[in-house]
């Protein structure tokens, strides 16, 4: 079995991502990141959800947060509740956190070089939202051409490769992928401001669109709401 | 004055681009990192060279050790000593740390976003030795293209410039440029092997291409070696 690393926050786009690559055959490495997120609840989840899904090794990494201070999911303000799409497609979100996802994958990069694994999986999708830049198809693209050039690949090793299994789909079309790969959605958060036990807040830009795909594919919601 | 960053390791190289970018005019930050060098006295040289040359502010991030655990450099193997340079070009270099320019370049650019700058400085050369192929020209400008597409310079921000001043020149030149700039060498260390006093040991790859630089300059060597 060829080893991959999957970035995992606990939420539903990972936790697809994750049953996709296990079922694809990998021996999978989870990683996932405590930068000084206000909702790292997400922490705990990753790793239950890493065990539940067939992961073979789970690692949590710290990152300095200093350089992250001025998003809303740390400590730049307040996360937008009740947006309209039209508001969220406007303009870079304010929980846009600099530069994570580049970071992210740069850290899987490195401990790609040593285990050794060359497949990188990431749950980004641009279709339902593109207010992060690092969701884009032409980012992720070019991250894995800046990938192949500055390490042991460009050397003759063989290519990493960045695999977003699930950017052209929608959140409706994520869900009917995980559904069909036996994934059992309540185990997932992805409320911005989730409480301790998991509990999402149904307002920030991740409840709204999280609510609309699981109406839009018509399955029922299995998100335990606060209120 | 537009903000820089400057990653900065107290050796020979970055040194100089300190200088080269407060003389540029850039109200400079320099960066260094914590990620389980066995040389850590770079991070004190660090300090203690941005405030000699005219950094407005210092920090030192931490990076989680563990995706860099195989080099040489932190806990994979031993420093390899007196090797050729026929040796040191042949193959990448046992202490290339896995992804670590792309890492340092990465947290570089999620400070930028929030500082803000546009500019960070990098001293990376590929002419004496090209065992690091983070260090090549096509990485950098391939990491320069992913950072304009990943960040807020893709919605039309102001695009980031990576620039690599010393990517043209020999170890001798980089010498000649510094002390035109005013930089006293004599506080810098490049050893891969330096003691808690800054010490150089001669004999690992840093310590040779500094020595070699040197001669070749014409210019007295003011490292001190340990014996």
């Amino acid at each position: 079995m060829d080893n991959a690393i999957v970035l995992a926050s606990g939420g539903l786009d990972s936790t697809t991502v994750l049953a996709q690559a296990v079922a694809d055959g990998f021996a999978v490495t989870t990683l996932s990141f405590r930068y000084g997120q206000k909702h790292d609840i997400e922490l705990a989840r990753a790793r239950e959800i890493s065990s539940r899904y067939g992961a073979v090794r789970h690692l949590e990494l710290e990152l300095d947060p200093r350089p992250f201070a001025s998003s809303a999911l740390t400590s730049g303000g307040e996360v937008p509740l009740d947006r309209s799409h039209e508001s969220m497609g406007a303009a870079i979100a304010p929980t846009y956190v600099p530069a994570r996802n580049m970071l992210f994958l740069t850290m899987a990069l490195a401990l790609a070089e040593g285990l050794p694994a060359r497949d990188i999986f990431i749950g980004v999708n641009h279709v339902d939202y593109s207010g992060y830049p690092d969701c884009r198809p032409a980012f992720i693209e070019a991250f894995e051409k800046a990938a192949n050039l500055g390490t042991s690949a460009a050397d003759g090793g063989r290519p990493f490769r960045i695999h977003a299994p699930l950017m052209q789909l929608s959140k409706a079309g994520i869900i009917q992928l995980g559904i069909s790969l036996g994934v059992d959605y309540s185990h997932t958060v992805s409320c911005y401001l989730a409480d301790d036990e998991g509990r999402a807040c149904g307002h920030c830009d991740a409840c709204l669109l999280r609510k609309q795909g699981f109406a839009e594919a018509g399955v029922p919601d299995p998100t335990r709401y606060r209120s």
